[in-house]
């Protein structure tokens, strides 16, 4: 029995087939970007499997199915997407009740010690109730559950693009999430409620796609129908479509946010499976906002949510008004991008103080509390009172309610209209600011100190341990950049100033986020005014491309800075000018198609990697072919099973009795066995397994000397976890490797061919953040000098004197 | 010189590499769906190459230029789609402008014969007028542009799609679509203009990415930027989402029309440049308006293009109408099934008529358009005279322009209700259906027959040869559906009839079309009214879900029942039986590295195929070994240009001095050079080529024994023409075969698989369309008998007892 024989010498035998094969120099394992920040922590990460695993046991259990598991399956699918709406809508609608009432009960109590003019008890009290808030967020979110913190959009995004950060859908972080994000915002932190919403409602997909959470024992057989990634994938992008419908009461801009912003696939029948998500979310929303308005929802008031209402029944605007416009997103754009530039050096500074440990998180949070309270509660008092307006539509000064006009420090028959923005609800500041008929309202010093606090106050606060979105910051920041703008222009304008503030939000944001489409859609469903629609257009699409010249999208730049190896649609030029073979690193594993459990235990144990090429060696084949490709978790399952064999022979129709399709159920992150899990004796360590039923026959393969760029394209648009590389010329073995995300990764590509730099000089696109660790294995390797060396040595690359992402991929 | 020698022996010898590989039972040529019903006339058709070929020249093409083009390209790109934006919206101006002063001045002119009690008179001139348009839309579409007939929207779809049917694109079918769609509209055949606006949209944007037509000169070296198929594919779409713009006024529902329904592929960069298109015309068509406002545009009044707007400040709806919309949206779906159902079987009937040739195709026009007459003249006849109501916004009866209230044969202040639906333009009948405050305007029967009669007017009118859309048709059925639901309801509703019309609207066009989020974009930006959101969500998720049952969309049956070999993003079941292998047809004709010129004469002229595998063979490599794929196009130019040596040698660094990239542009449609075309001397015929500068040298390919399924979703994801089969056991050809879409088509697999039909039952998918085609292949083949014996033959497939194509993709 030679393959028994063979194998038995095995692990001190050099010229084995589980030797690499790959030349030494790179027979070093790619551990770039293995690891990310996700929420504040730094995290190991997996990929997620969203190919099909097409093996013998896979297609037997699909053609056993009856027609009624397949209409449960697909009824199933839709009641998922319904109870995702329902859930996410009750959630927002609870979370904007309670930070309605809670901040505004705040308000109202600072706001009357005020009238009795005890000013100095009025801060106390605000100081206590936010940093009491805040603590208790940042507590919360620290030590339940750190994944918790920021939006979490990046996270969901990268989920979405196949990256499985831990702990980012557990039920502590929901938990921690929602109530969280409801006592951050309360406590006047700069900070949005939006992107917790859309981390929300991933959330709520997630764990209602795994079934519930087993630890904590709220589990439903019945729900435990999506044994996949690919599956729950969807749900997550229908519960992220939900979370920012039901934030911005915007259905059809959340299926687009999702889809634009969220999504790295797409298919039509997901889209409709968003849409009705969202309609879901629509119907419950109006539905509960119609218990409310007979008064039973305490300081929750007319308002209701996020809806800024600028309606006007005739908006006129000539051609006369474009060039202003013009400028105004061009100046949003620079802005946006600024803002980008800033964000993101501000939370690198973050991430080394929140490495430092729990204590120093939360006292960070502590101070920016405090600096705010002091802000908010200081800086009216240098703007000058104002006299009510004798035509005004409401009270003046507000009293006893959050409203135009804050009655702060000033004598009777006057307002602060600086505290009218600075010393209330975010969302009351963008109604204020959104207002029209309001022209006369503000001053000028006031709108720009609002502006300059909003813009540094929100790029500070971003950062701390809880849960904090940035849409509704950059709305505040650009609309009172854009009511300045209409201030100043003044009288030669026939747009008020109202519509200036929404134009500006539209510019902030185009400049910010970067999407187009949903946002101008967010937009008109936030304003309600569809006559705005060609102005909203034009704003959006000049500050976007202003901003694009500068710096890449927030979100991206979020993503990039915690580390997660995102994967692009188009591919970078210089990957056309290398084969797949110049990145593939080893050693590569792999298995006979039948194998000895011991080596089976000896790889698993010493290696890291999810999937093997199994190969079917003579006598089994007449040459080595390749069958397939196993995944550890699969191979997990079998040993822990044992069903083995003493001699190597095939397993046949056994197969189907011995194990169910719950048995290769993929668990949800990190909740799978362990292979230190399982014990085995000597005897059955001696023994074999037939991989062939659960080896997947129809990996994805390409050549050697495939260009890395098609390579991606291929990886990247099919949705992979693993490309097999195959021999270009015959007669050696039938794999010569395995492609990972990883490898794509610019980071590993330069760490493998380090002259790529050199050569491609200032024209090659590396992301900012990539550079230091790039550089690190640069200087590590670099023992020799010019660049005539460099070039005599790497021949074949040449790069394009100026490379443009967008050439190849369009 | 072995190869040489090798080579002269080439054509009679059976053991040549160039004989087909695979067995030769599967040497047949897959030549179904090589032809397709291009607008009403069957036409041979090509796929598109969206594939990079990464060949050397292209490779240090790009290494060559310089910053200066990198940012002309860039530029043009955006420049272009600014073009595509301004000119659509021009002829969408155009267009509305034509059509309401042609078929206004008729309606007037009739109108006033009719006030004179001339009625004989007026309906000769209304039947002389109407027939004479239709005769000349007609024959101008059949004589000079047979491609321009009826929407576009199918063919449109199959080009984004990679299907190239030839005369789409033209300046003829441009002209034809516009001046045909002109004359038809306004013949008051009941046919929209909105399908038109996509094809010409389309055609517009293909035209300037060609930089313009050859033919007529109208070329311009500057806009000849653009030399491959992936760039036009991007600003086709662009067109088609500035023609939906244009037509409805609708520029995000425009995007997001041509995301949902015509684009195949999609990216983030490719929605932003679509928006840029939209935002463009929505900016243009303002300005025109704006012109038009002052009374300068004859008959084209306020309304101005199609807007139906029925704001309403306070639209109050209830949870007890819910379920009433409920039940709209369930028999919308049912009547759109219904709808889309008569309409393919009265298209092919119309397909045999227009089969016939021109004569029969032009007679046809006529019978319809005098049923057409008769109908719109008589049925007004039948319906009783309304006294005018007292408190009319209008002057009633209207007199001398359209309005609600037209007098017809009714005496003084009466007007008859019917007349003013059906004896007027579509664009105001839908006004008059979506008022608001007309509750009694209308009685039961009226809003009954014309019901009726739009319903059935619409589908025999669809097929006629001139330019035909379908949008305003099922608009207009829908409305006058959903107001005779409206008043049969009655008192019982707080919604207004008006509402019930658009609801209506929405319910027929979501069991039509069956697009959701677009639909419902469109729908709101239509109606202006940004309120009704929830509810016509709702109505266009139930009817869109109600008629899905039945059948599949409109568009999809129509491309359908015209053979187009449209790729499905979701691999049907029976693909993941089957494996590559079963498919691959031959014979296979492959060439060498350095190849004789008479050989690739011989083969160029003796086969159709597009791409060609090239092999290294000893003594260029140790064993045969696949160097990569060569295009057709590239052989010819090659050819061409005669870079022929005497003996078989590389060709060298000399290649890029002889040839410029231009050489190698994709032509546009039929506009390639013809391997006919090309003499060369007998001396010339045995010299040799050196292909490798000019093979792609990284082919996508597949192990023959990976599942069917699998490969279609490499080769739809990714956007292939050509996929290469390459053997799993090492020793035989680096190549087995090519795959092409047409062998992912069903009535291919099944003709080559005919058992599958039996073994599958009743559960397979099989188009509606497909079954005949195959039908006839399985009764040519079949000569033995029962289900045991086929379960023999083809033991590997075993199909799932119900199949649904959704379950494994999603």
């Amino acid at each position: 029995m030679p393959l028994a024989l063979r194998k038995d010498t095995l692990n001190g035998d050099p010229e084995s087939l589980h030797q690499p094969l790959l030349s030494s120099q790179r027979s070093i394992v790619n551990s770039t970007s293995q690891v990310a920040i996700v929420g504040s922590n730094v995290s190991p990460i997996e990929s997620l499997d969203y190919e099909i695993i097409e093996n013998e046991f896979f297609k037997q259990d699909w053609r056993s199915r009856g027609a009624s598991q397949i209409f449960q399956y697909i009824f199933m699918k839709w009641l998922l997407c319904f109870l995702i709406g329902f859930i996410v809508s009750l959630i927002a609608f609870c979370n904007n009740l309670a930070v309605e009432n809670l901040a505004g009960i705040k308000f109202v109590i600072t706001s009357n010690m005020m009238l009795e003019r005890r000013f100095l008890l009025a801060f106390a009290v605000f100081f206590a109730s936010n940093l009491g808030l805040t603590i208790f967020s940042a507590v919360i979110t620290a030590l339940i559950a750190p994944a918790a913190t920021g939006s979490g959009i990046p996270e969901v995004k990268a989920y979405l693009n196949g990256v499985d950060a831990p702990g980012i859908f557990t039920v502590r972080t929901l938990f921690v999430k929602i109530i969280g994000s409801i006592t951050a915002v309360s406590s006047s932190l700069l900070i949005g409620k939006a992107g917790p919403m859309v981390h929300t409602g991933a959330c709520v997909a997630s764990l209602l796609g795994q079934g519930g959470s087993k630890r904590y024992g709220l589990t439903w057989k019945w729900l435990r129908f999506f044994k996949n990634d690919r599956d729950r994938r969807d749900l997550v992008m229908c519960g992220s479509a939900a979370g920012i419908a039901a934030a911005f009461r915007a259905p059809v801009g959340g299926v687009l946010f999702a889809l634009e912003e969220m999504t790295s696939w797409w298919r039509s029948a997901l889209l409709w499976r968003a849409f009705f998500t969202t309609a879901i979310v629509a119907i419950v929303l109006r539905a509960m906002i119609d218990v409310c308005l007979s008064g039973k929802c305490g300081l929750f008031g007319k308002g209701g949510l996020i809806m800024f209402d600028v309606y006007s029944a005739s908006i006129s605007y000539h051609l006369a008004e474009v060039p202003l416009v013009f400028i105004l997103g061009v100046i949003g754009g620079i802005l946006g991008s600024l803002y980008n530039f800033m964000l993101s050096k501000v939370l690198r500074v973050y991430n080394f103080i929140n490495e430092k440990g729990t204590i120093c998180k939360i006292v960070l949070a502590c101070v920016i509390s405090i600096f705010t309270s002091f802000l908010l509660f200081g800086l009216p008092w240098f703007a000058s009172c104002q006299p009510c307006p004798l035509d005004a539509a409401e009270p003046c000064p507000t009293i006893g309610r959050s409203g135009n006009f804050k009655k702060f420090q000033c004598p009777p028959d006057h307002y602060n209209d600086l505290a009218s923005l600075i010393f209330n609800t975010n969302d009351d500041a963008i109604r204020n600011l959104f207002s029209r008929d309001t022209n006369e309202e503000f001053q000028y010093s006031s709108m720009f100190i609002f502006f300059i606090t909003c813009f540094f106050l929100s790029i500070f606060s971003y950062g701390v341990v809880a849960p904090a979105g940035l849409f509704v910051p950059v709305i505040v920041t650009g609309a009172s950049y854009g009511r300045f703008v209409g201030m100043l222009v003044g009288k030669r304008t026939n747009l008020h100033h109202g519509l200036y503030a929404v134009l500006g939000a539209a510019s902030f944001l185009g400049g910010s986020m970067r999407t187009t489409v949903s946002l101008c859609v967010i937009m008109l469903e936030l304003t309600n005014n569809l006559l705005l629609l060609p102005l909203i257009m034009m704003v959006l699409l000049v500050s976007k491309t202003v901003a694009d010249a500068f710096n890449a999208n927030i979100y991206d730049l979020i993503m990039k800075a915690k580390g997660f190896p995102y994967l692009e649609t188009h591919a970078e030029p210089y990957m056309r000018q290398l084969t797949v073979g110049d990145v593939v690193t080893g050693p590569l594993q792999m298995f006979n198609g039948i194998e000895k459990v011991r080596n089976i235990m000896f790889i698993l144990k010493t290696t890291r990697h999810n999937g093997f090429p199994v190969i079917d060696e003579p006598p089994l084949s007449e040459a080595p072919v390749l069958s397939g490709l196993i995944l550890r978790d699969h191979l997990v399952t079998l040993l822990k099973n044992k069903v083995f064999f003493p001699t190597p022979r095939a397993i046949g129709d056994d197969v189907f009795k011995k194990f169910t399709s719950d048995d290769f159920a993929k668990k949800g992150s990190n909740k799978g066995e362990k292979i230190e899990d399982i014990q085995l004796t000597e005897e059955e360590m001696e023994m074999f397994i037939d991989l062939h039923p659960f080896t997947n026959t129809s990996p994805y393969t390409v050549v050697e000397t495939m260009s890395l760029g098609k390579a991606l394209t291929l990886f990247r648009e099919v949705g992979l976890r693993h490309l097999l590389v195959i021999p270009k010329i015959t007669g050696r073995s039938p794999v010569v490797g395995i492609l990972t995300r990883h490898d794509f990764m610019p980071e590993h590509i330069l760490g493998v061919h380090p002259l790529l730099i050199f050569l491609c000089g200032q024209g090659l696109h590396i992301h900012e953040y990539t550079v230091p660790s790039f550089m690190k294995v640069l200087m590590g390797r670099i023992t020799f000098g010019t660049y005539e060396n460099l070039a005599m040595l790497y021949p074949q690359v040449t790069c394009p004197s100026i490379i443009d992402p967008h050439m190849y991929s369009g």
